[in-house]
C-alpha cells in the first residue's frame, strides 16, 4: 500500500473516533474498542488502527493505559481560534509588524517588509531540504557549535572577501536573525540609559528594539546621500551617543544609499567621538552595484556588520549573522548562549549554505533585481496618479518612500485600508522625531493586485471628504 | 547522468581551478578560460563548468563580470580554522556550555546536557524534512504568524489538556528555544536590580541568563522533594523576589521531582507574597509517570510554563514555547517581534508538529525512558566503584548528581579530564551560593564509552597524589 493511501486510511479512522466522541457515542473515561475490533469494524489493518490511536493520543483526545488499552480523555481538541482578539492598538512601531505577520491569506500587504513567498527560490529550498533529509544525524539532532555552521561562515567570508573585507572565521557569529544580532550587540555594548543614534526615518523595529533596552534615542535627518552631515556632527559632538545604527545601502524606508563622501565623513566623526556603528546590511544583495560600506572602509574596527537571508532566500529559514572584532564576537557568543543556548538551527544554516554554495543564488538575485526594477517602474506612476509621490527612485530594493497628497493623514489612511484588507506602513512609525507625518512606505513587490490602488483611491477620497 | 555523478564532476572542476590558483598558474585579476574551453579541456559538459564557476563565485574565489567572463579575485578562501583560540577561561556558568557545544567529534561529554544524536528519532526527522520539501511555499519562505504555527500550538494544547490544563491558543507562544522563552519572560516582568530566586543547585545557564538581565540572584537549597520549604518561606518573606525559576520535574542537575505537598506549599507561599513562578518543564516527557506540576495546580495564574523539544526530538530544530496568562502572552509577542522579528522558523515548528502528530513520538519516548533506566543502572555502580556517589537515584532523565570522593576538587578534576578529551560539569557552576564544591553532574546517556571511567580514575588518582 502506498504511504499516501495508508495515510488516508489512518485519517479515516481518526475522523471516525473524533465523530463518535463529538456525538457522545463515546463518553469521557470510556475505553475505546480494541485494536483488533476497530480494525475489523473499519476494514483496515490493525497497524492502521495502532497509528490512528497513537496520533489521537498525541493530540490528547485519547490516552493509553499500559496493558489496558486506550481511553477517551474527553478533553478533545481546544476550540480552534484563528483570529487574534480584536484589541484596538495604537499605531506604534509594532503595529505594522503585527498586522503584516498575522495578516490572513487574502489580505494585501503593501506595508510589509518582505517579498512574496512566490519570489523566493522555491526549487532550491526544496532541494536543500531534501539534501538535509539525507544528511548526517549530527546536523539533524545536535546543537551546533557556538559560532554556527563553519561552511556557512566560510561562504560568507568568501563573499566579504570579494568586497575587500578579509576576516577570519572567529570574526563571524551566526544568529537566529538580523534582529537578534542587533539585540545581542545592544546587550553587549550598552547599558540602560545610554544614548543611541538612528536615522530619521529609520526601520521601525529599531525603535521597538532600542526601547526594550531602555535606551535614549536620538535621530538625525536622512538625506538622499546619507545622514545630514552637519546635523550628524552636531548631535554626535553634543550628545556623545555610544552607538549609531543605520542601513548604508538601500536604507529602510527611503531606499537611499550612502555616498562615498558621506561614508568617509560619518566614519571620521564616529572616530573623533569614539562612537560604534552598527551597519545593518540586510539589503546588500538588492543593489545592482555595491555602494560604499562603512564596514569595508573601516575594516571592522568600530563598525559591526549585521545581515540575514530573510529578504533574499527565505524568511522561514531563520538565520542571520554579525561580523565584528574578534574580542567582541567572543562576548557575543557568551550572550547568545545565555539568552538562546546557541545560535541558529544547524538545519537552517545548512540550508542557507547549500543554496549559497550551489551558485544558483547569483542568478536568483539577478532575477529578483530585474523583477524589482520592473515593479518600481510599474508602481511609481500608478501612485503618482493618486497624488502619492516617491521621495526618490531607489537604485534597488523593494521600497518606495512616498509623500501623500496634502492633508491625507497616513494613520487614518492605514485604518481605512486595513478595514478593506490592505496593510499599510504609515510614515511616523519610522520616525523617532515624528517628522514623517505625511509619508508612507510602499513595497512594490506586494503591489501587483489592482485592488491595492482601488482601496487607496477610495480611502484617499474618504479622507478628502472628511 | 545521476545527480551524484554530476556533483562529483562539478567538484572536480572546482578543485582544478582552486589548485591552479594556489599554484599561481592563475594570477589575481586574471581571466579564467571560457566555459567552452574549460569544458573541452576537462572533458565535461559546459553546464558542469557553469555550475562550478557559479559556485566558485559564491565562495568569492572568482568573480563574474557581466559580458566579459570570470576573473580570479585572488582572495581565495579564508584559512580554515576549526579550533577556537585557546583563551584560558574561568570555570564559570559558560564553561560547560562552551566546552560541550564546541567539543571536537572525538571528545566524550559526560558533562553535557543532552542526549547523543543517535538517540534521537532520526527516521522521523528525515521523513519530516521530506514532507517539508513537498510543503507549501508559504512554509518554505514566509515569516510565520506572531504566535507561531497553529497546528503545533494545537498539539501542545492537546497534551496540556491531558494533564488537566485547558488553555486557549492565545495562551501559547512558540519561541526559538526554551532559553529564549525564559529570556523574554525576564524582559517582560523584570527591571534591572530586581531579585530572582533559583534553586541551589540550579541549571547553570539560569545563572548566566539572569546575570545578563542585571538581576539580583538568591537561592534556596533543593531537597529530594523540592525546595527546602522553611528556607523558601523565609527568603520569599524577607527578600520579596519577583520571580522564582525552577524545574519541578527531574530538576537539573539533581534529577529530583517535586512532591505534591511541596508543590502546594510553594504555590501558597508565592501567592502570599505575590511572586511569579517560571516552571521550566523541559524534562517533562522523561518521567515514567507525571509528578505534580505547579502550572497545572495553579492554572497559569501566577505560574508560567516553559518547554522545548531540544532534549526529546532534536537540538538542531530550534523550537520552544511559553504558556501563560493571555495578557502576558500579548506582551511577550511584542518583545519577540522587537528582539527577533518573530518566533521560531515555520520550518522548525512544522517539523516538530509533524513528528508529534504522527503518534510515533510516544513510542520514541518510551524507548528513550527504557534506555535511560538501563543506563542509570549501568553507570551508577561504575561511578560508585570510583568513590563517586549519586545524591539520589532519579526516577527518569539522564542526570546523576554525584558527590566526589573526599578532597577531590571538581574544577581540577574537570581540567584534568578536559586535557584527555572528556568534558565534565563541576558542581559549583550550578550553585549561586557556591555550596556544590564537592559535586559533579553526570549524563548517563553520554557514558557508554569505557574511556570515560579510565579518564576519571586516572584524574582522581592524580588529585589524590596532589
Amino acid at each position: 500500500m502506498s504511504d499516501r493511501r495508508r495515510q488516508t486510511r489512518t485519517e479515516d479512522v481518526m475522523a471516525a473516533i473524533r465523530a463518535q466522541a463529538a456525538a457522545r457515542q463515546l463518553a469521557p473515561g470510556e475505553r475505546l474498542p480494541s485494536i483488533r475490533r476497530c480494525a475489523a469494524a473499519m476494514r483496515v489493518s490493525p497497524s492502521t488502527v495502532v497509528e490512528a490511536y497513537d496520533r489521537l493520543a498525541a493530540e490528547g483526545l485519547i490516552r493509553a493505559r499500559p496493558g489496558s488499552g486506550f481511553y477517551l480523555t474527553g478533553h478533545g481538541l481546544p476550540p480552534l481560534s484563528l483570529a487574534r482578539p480584536a484589541v484596538p492598538r495604537a499605531v506604534d512601531p509594532f503595529w505594522v509588524s503585527r498586522q503584516s505577520l498575522d495578516a490572513e491569506a487574502d489580505m494585501l500587504k503593501p506595508g510589509c517588509g518582505w517579498l512574496p513567498a512566490g519570489w523566493m527560490p522555491e526549487a532550491a529550498l526544496r532541494r536543500g531540504l531534501r539534501a538535509l533529509a539525507r544528511g548526517s544525524d549530527a546536523v539533524l539532532a545536535d546543537y551546533g557549535s557556538t559560532r554556527g555552521s563553519l561552511p556557512l561562515r566560510r561562504l560568507l567570508l568568501g563573499r566579504f572577501g570579494e568586497e575587500g573585507l578579509h576576516l577570519s572565521p572567529e570574526q563571524l557569529l551566526l544568529t537566529n536573525s538580523g534582529t537578534q544580532a542587533v539585540d545581542l550587540i545592544c546587550r553587549f555594548l550598552l547599558q540602560p540609559g545610554d544614548t543611541v543614534l538612528v536615522d530619521d526615518p529609520c526601520y521601525f523595529n529599531f525603535r521597538a528594539l532600542l526601547r526594550v533596552h531602555r535606551l535614549r534615542l536620538l535621530s538625525v535627518p536622512r538625506t538622499a546621500s546619507g545622514p545630514d552631515l552637519a546635523a550628524f556632527e552636531a548631535v554626535v559632538a553634543a550628545e556623545r551617543p555610544r552607538l549609531y545604527i543605520t542601513n548604508s545601502a538601500l536604507h529602510n524606508p527611503t531606499g537611499a544609499s550612502l555616498s562615498p563622501q558621506a561614508a568617509y565623513r560619518v566614519l571620521g566623526i564616529a572616530a573623533a567621538h569614539d562612537m560604534t556603528i552598527v551597519e545593518d546590511d540586510i539589503f546588500a544583495d538588492f543593489e545592482p552595484e555595491p555602494s560604499p560600506r562603512l564596514a569595508v572602509l573601516d575594516g571592522l574596527e568600530r563598525v559591526i556588520r549585521v545581515g540575514s537571508f530573510s529578504k533574499t532566500l527565505s524568511a522561514s529559514v531563520r538565520c542571520g549573522y554579525v561580523a565584528a572584532r574578534p574580542d567582541w564576537i567572543e562576548g557575543l557568543v557568551d550572550l547568545q548562549i545565555a539568552t538562546s543556548f546557541g545560535g541558529p538551527s544547524p538545519l537552517a544554516a545548512g540550508l542557507v549554505a547549500d543554496i549559497l554554495a550551489s551558485g544558483g543564488y547569483r542568478k536568483h538575485m539577478e532575477e529578483i533585481r530585474r523583477r524589482l526594477a520592473q515593479a518600481r517602474r510599474a508602481v511609481a506612476p500608478r501612485l503618482e496618479g493618486l497624488g502619492i509621490t516617491p521621495w526618490l527612485m531607489p537604485r534597488g530594493g523593494f521600497y518606495l518612500w512616498c509623500r501623500l497628497p496634502e492633508g491625507a493623514d497616513p494613520v487614518r489612511l492605514s485604518h481605512l485600508a486595513l478595514a478593506e484588507g490592505v496593510v499599510l506602513a504609515p510614515g511616523n512609525v519610522f520616525s523617532v522625531a515624528q517628522t514623517a507625518g505625511d509619508f508612507m512606505r510602499f513595497n512594490v513587490a506586494q503591489m501587483g493586485e489592482p485592488r491595492v490602488y482601488a482601496v487607496l483611491e477610495r480611502a484617499l477620497r474618504a479622507l478628502r471628504q472628511g
